[in-house]
């Protein structure tokens, strides 16, 4: 077993469970990594490594779960717009246990249930030492994998609701597609605790019966194949206003058919492409129906925003978690060793699965 | 000759030139009007009217000059997203003397030369009445084509160039296709009265050299075929910043063209649509560079500007105008007796000619 220094790992003088006790009593972290761009499944393997004493602004963690997103399948693929320096531990979210703390640690306490808030900080290994500052104390009772995936979907969903149209303040009506994806799950029910309409297009499939049930449970006030969308009476005759925003995570035919229902001065946000099809508005829109059109990408987010904002918005999100209304999407736990069936996973789907795969460190 | 009524149209008791004196001593407008909508070279034909008293608001005015604008056309056809009711009297902006005014006008006087503010008030004829709050007073010394095509396209160039990014302030560079426009024309000059560097797009022609040429002496810094644009290397050179805002009035792969070529974070705004293709943007736009499009209509920001905000805009265009800074585009006269000529060639034009045909009323 080679034993290499890794700057992002600390060591621990602890004969806590799992921990690889060495001669020297060095802490070894199970870790997964990769020294190239490429395919997930062959380029990222597992490795141990002697975790670095703790500096006094670190904070020792056990993770405990922590999810398969796109971004990381991307990121690894060389294909993410976010650079990282070779070699690197994937995963940008995570929760863990808080196991020690550095001597100017403040706020958090050993046995602490933490987020990672930051991404790019590696969270597929087993025990990892983390700045405080991108670290998150969370209550308990907050569930493992709603902890695990709340920096990314429920995040982005909170804030293409919050950034763009007045939706909460105003009761204005909502349109996404996908919206049986993790963030199409999160806004469904964020805008049914917000008290705001939301109409949901998912594509046609043999079980759209029980899609459609599903995503109406979680608050959807109308679910909408895409081909019904185009047809439909709804906002003829006025069951529902015309949506004021929309989401869109797939572009093309998608979007546009979204847009044709806008409201005036409606606003479209993307924020994925599944479709791989550009986005496409006729002239007429902007010019005649004063139609507006921006992206959102929560790590361009996080990187501006203020500490201020970012609590306010993870407390409030958690806040909705604690208060069961908002619950983390269809998820499969898989055991830290099975990682490449998560993978797999994550490949295979384009990476809008209604179901997401999450890596068990326990 | 029928001597209908027209509500519009206001009588005057005086015997200046080229007026009908009717027995009654009525006065009587020479107008174009529509009764159906259709196509201008058929459904638009010569009338004359009583002008009915006038108002005690209402200003009588010779018209001198008027434009023949893409909308009219569009709205003579029934195309045109702006209610009308008919019969009409066509024709949005123009420039006219004050005969008269009525009891409660101020701030009018006879003499005074005026320029139509609001759009639909029926420009095309010789005689008109208006009421004061449609008119604004403009410096003799203004030119009469500047006045008559004031309110349209260099209001719209000033609009875009002052609403959407703060290129004047922060010294940001614009980029437009469709630069040989009348409206772009105008952005162009605008650009160079207030220090902006400004890229310029136009489609390759036999006469490429002279269009260059022109376009450079009103104040571009640079002019491109679209072609070029897509090789170009001025900005990977640094001859020239990233352009931060895009002005799109063609659509399709010439707007595509333009934003791949934005700084991060840089908005389109859409007035036209040219190449009656849309406006097709990647999704890695939106989410990657933060881009942004909007849409621009002049008619619309008239109807909730306040007279405050129009009068600020109007005032500045005035004084780049008097001060030699913003000159008409290429025009044509056409007297009024010839407005066939002038439709004639704004139907073939598709409306974005180099060269606008404005009616001479004089």
């Amino acid at each position: 077993m080679a034993l290499l220094s890794y700057t992002k790992l600390l060591p621990l003088a602890t004969t806590a469970k799992n921990y690889v006790i060495t001669a020297s009593r060095s802490l070894v972290s199970k870790q997964l990594v990769y020294t190239e761009f490429g395919n997930p499944l062959d380029v990222v393997k597992f490795r141990e490594y002697v975790v670095p004493p703790l500096g006094s602004q670190d904070v020792l963690v056990r993770m405990l779960a922590a999810p398969v997103n796109p971004a990381d399948i991307n990121t690894i693929q060389g294909k993410y717009p976010v650079k990282v320096e070779l070699p690197c531990v994937p995963g940008n979210e995570g929760v863990g246990t808080v196991e020690e703390i550095g001597k100017e640690v403040k706020g958090i306490s050993p046995g602490d249930k933490v987020i990672v808030t930051k991404p790019v900080q590696g969270t597929w290994r087993d025990i990892a030492s983390f700045k405080q500052d991108v670290l998150k104390v969370v209550p308990n009772e907050l569930g493992l994998v709603e902890a695990a995936t709340l920096t990314v979907n429920p995040c982005t969903a909170f804030r293409m609701l919050s950034d763009f149209k007045p939706v909460r303040e105003k009761g204005l009506v909502v349109i996404q597609n996908g919206a049986n994806s993790a963030c199409g799950q999160n806004v469904i029910q964020i805008c049914k605790a917000w008290g705001i309409k939301n109409v949901n297009i998912v594509r046609n499939r043999p079980e759209i019966n029980e899609l459609k049930q599903y995503l109406q449970n979680l608050g959807a006030t109308y679910v909408l194949t895409e081909e019904e969308l185009r047809s439909t009476s709804i906002f003829k005759d006025i069951l529902i206003e015309r949506p004021s925003l929309a989401l869109n995570c797939v572009g093309g035919k998608s979007s546009l058919e979204m847009l044709r229902h806008l409201q005036h001065s409606g606003s479209m946000v993307t924020y994925g492409g599944m479709s791989r099809d550009p986005v496409t508005v006729p002239t007429s829109a902007y010019i005649f129906k004063n139609f507006s059109s921006y992206g959102f990408w929560m790590t361009a987010w996080n990187e501006k925003a203020s500490s201020i904002e970012k609590d306010k918005m993870i407390n409030e999100v958690i806040s909705l978690m604690t208060e069961d209304k908002l619950k983390a999407p269809v998820h499969k736990m898989v055991k830290f060793d099975n990682f490449a069936e998560a993978v797999g996973n994550a490949l295979t789907s384009k990476g809008f699965t209604g179901c997401k795969y999450v890596l068990d460190f326990c």
